[in-house]
């Protein structure tokens, strides 16, 4: 039993597509997939993210959330065709919950246009959240006031009637799920075009009960159980009280995984404290730090602006990702080729202690429940 | 002299897609690439293409015209990524002249809000022409009215106004491209959507000058070797004439190549006829023989009704292709995997000599000059 539940609990980011610009048979398109809780939410959706599911271990299917950065097509191109086959690979197991689909104001007007003349139909509903960015999220000449992005009136059959999300001017941030397991959180990015960062952030569950320690205290099975469970404490027959604490373990720190879109930096330090302590960071990091002025100028990062921005939120893994297509992966690179482990260096004369990866595609991630913290916590 | 002028006309068509509804790892998404005249036109443009250019011997920075048989997405949602691509591995080496974007009405609102909504400008102009289809080109469920799908008047920063075409009437077909040395035209498909096949159709060509001959004949390279390539016949100062026929080699007879979209069969007897005696004829046959039902259900064919077009043309060459993702390539088959080359059988119990062939990604197929005909023509 205890097995299950940890394995429910797992998490892991599978790397789909790591190059920027366009996809290539080294790197594909931007997508990454978090597994969690038996769901799969993606993030970001080149083109050619469905065929790079089918190469990988995931199951396009079980996509239950998809949250896009922002509207550049390395981003985008790919999803009105993963919705058409993961349509066509249900056959007739029917996710009757809509997948729900985050991303910036235009996104429900590009999907309803591409789906509507494609004549596409979907064997489950899906609804678009729409994202509305601020005019400090890009470069001026690339604004464009969101009520010319919006959607005509018309959905789309399958379409359920999204939500319309404008930042939390006290949070500095978009408040997109609140579960009782977990929160997803948006953050403002500077990029060319307007772009996202998101945060998925567990809460904190509370421990198990020591179920072998009360029987041994002659309380056996029922609602006493429960009341110790929400943390009330119960008086026995015999006089003996029990406090929560003293048979309930440590509570299980929660994980928080930050993943980020194009940009050059992020918007606000409100929205940089999201991003403190998390067990991982997504980041890209287009060019190497020898081009950091081509790379802003792009409204991108080098590897030193994303090892700083890590470092400064202490986050305890830094993936960098969305390369240029000149950095190929290690295994596929030849004499005289850019070197991406370069890259992995110009991080590292940042970082002070925390772990750095590149990513590749395919590469898996896994983020284990975190025990360190839970110590800490355990220790108060 | 001699063999720069044949390579010029060499004619090869490069399948870089050979799947049907969705792009898999082992068979692309719709899209075959015939290079000719030291350009590249590409028929249908399914999510990955992109890609599967890169992974060919193929540029696709020399696509001069792009064919849309039809809006499905697996034909149609690789297109705007493919542009932004080329348009990115253009650099300097602009290409002035604009991409010649030809498929049915719709297809301008599809790209344009595509290119508006992700932020994307190219380098090269392009421009879109919409072809108006007819009501007896799909299941009456899904016609649409075509006043419905055009685009509003608002081109795109690099589109430049592209025609309306109508099917011509007398002809029972559309006129797209009519030059010096070849034609091109569209007709219509039944599928459950509307759907158009193209035929390629090169003129014949006048038979080069015997220069060696005249020569001998005391003749020299001047404006007398004009006037013969012209048809005059020529009177030399000592009174010799001197007839065009005499001293020009067989004319070189043009090759005719038709690509058919998802069809379960070709409207009318007159588009018919545009495909008769075709060198190749790449013709869809999704389903075997023993799903007829299936495939007509969903507007495709089987290797039957493909060959039996086939044989009805008299062409000399079948090519089929977008086969259901359950046939993989000959060379990835398993034991009790489906065998693609059952469709193959299928298709040659039908014809009657002509050779057939299962189409695979990369497969490259030329076209050579058609000297059989030529000594036909010759001999008249």
């Amino acid at each position: 039993m205890r097995r299950t539940v940890r394995a429910a609990m797992a998490m892991e980011l599978t790397f789909l597509g790591t190059g920027s610009a366009y996809p290539s048979p080294s790197r594909g398109a931007s997508a990454v997939a978090l597994r969690y809780e038996g769901e799969c939410w993606l993030f970001d959706c080149g083109e050619g993210t469905q065929t790079q599911f089918m190469r990988s271990q995931l199951k396009a299917g079980k996509i239950t959330k998809i949250f896009i950065t922002h509207l550049h097509g390395d981003h985008l191109f790919g999803l009105p065709g993963l919705l058409c086959t993961m349509s066509l690979q249900s056959g007739s197991l029917l996710n009757k919950q809509p997948v729900e689909i985050y991303g910036p104001i235009g996104l429900r007007k590009f999907l309803r246009t591409s789906m509507e003349l494609s004549h596409s139909q979907l064997v489950f509903p899906y609804v678009v959240h729409e994202l509305v960015p601020t005019d400090d999220q890009c470069f001026p000449e690339e604004w464009r006031e969101p009520c010319a992005l919006k959607a005509n009136d018309q959905l789309h059959p399958q379409e359920l009637q999204g939500k319309t999300i404008y930042l939390n001017p006290q949070e500095d941030c978009y408040n997109l799920v609140t579960q009782e397991q977990f929160i997803i959180k948006a953050f403002k990015l500077f990029h060319r075009i307007p772009s996202f960062g998101f945060v998925i952030e567990e809460r904190t569950r509370p421990g198990r009960l020591q179920t072998q320690k009360l029987k041994e205290m002659g309380v056996q099975p029922g609602p006493l159980y429960g009341k110790l469970k929400n943390g009330q404490t119960i008086t026995l027959n015999n006089g003996v009280t029990i406090c929560p604490m003293d048979v309930l373990e440590d509570p299980l720190p929660g994980r928080k995984i930050c993943i980020l879109g194009d940009c050059s930096r992020v918007v606000g330090d409100v929205s940089k404290n999201l991003c403190i302590d998390a067990d991982v960071l997504v980041h890209e990091a287009t060019l190497d730090d020898n081009q950091s002025d081509k790379a802003e100028e792009h409204g991108h990062c080098t590897p030193k602006t994303a090892a700083e921005f890590a470092k400064s939120c202490k986050v305890k893994r830094l993936v960098l990702t969305h390369f240029s297509q000149r950095y190929k992966p290690t295994a596929l690179t030849n004499a005289g080729d850019d070197d991406v482990t370069e890259l992995k260096t110009q991080a590292k004369l940042v970082l002070e202690g925390q772990e750095v990866t590149l990513a590749e595609d395919f590469m898996v991630i896994e983020i284990p429940l975190n025990k360190a913290k839970q110590q800490i916590i355990s220790a108060h």
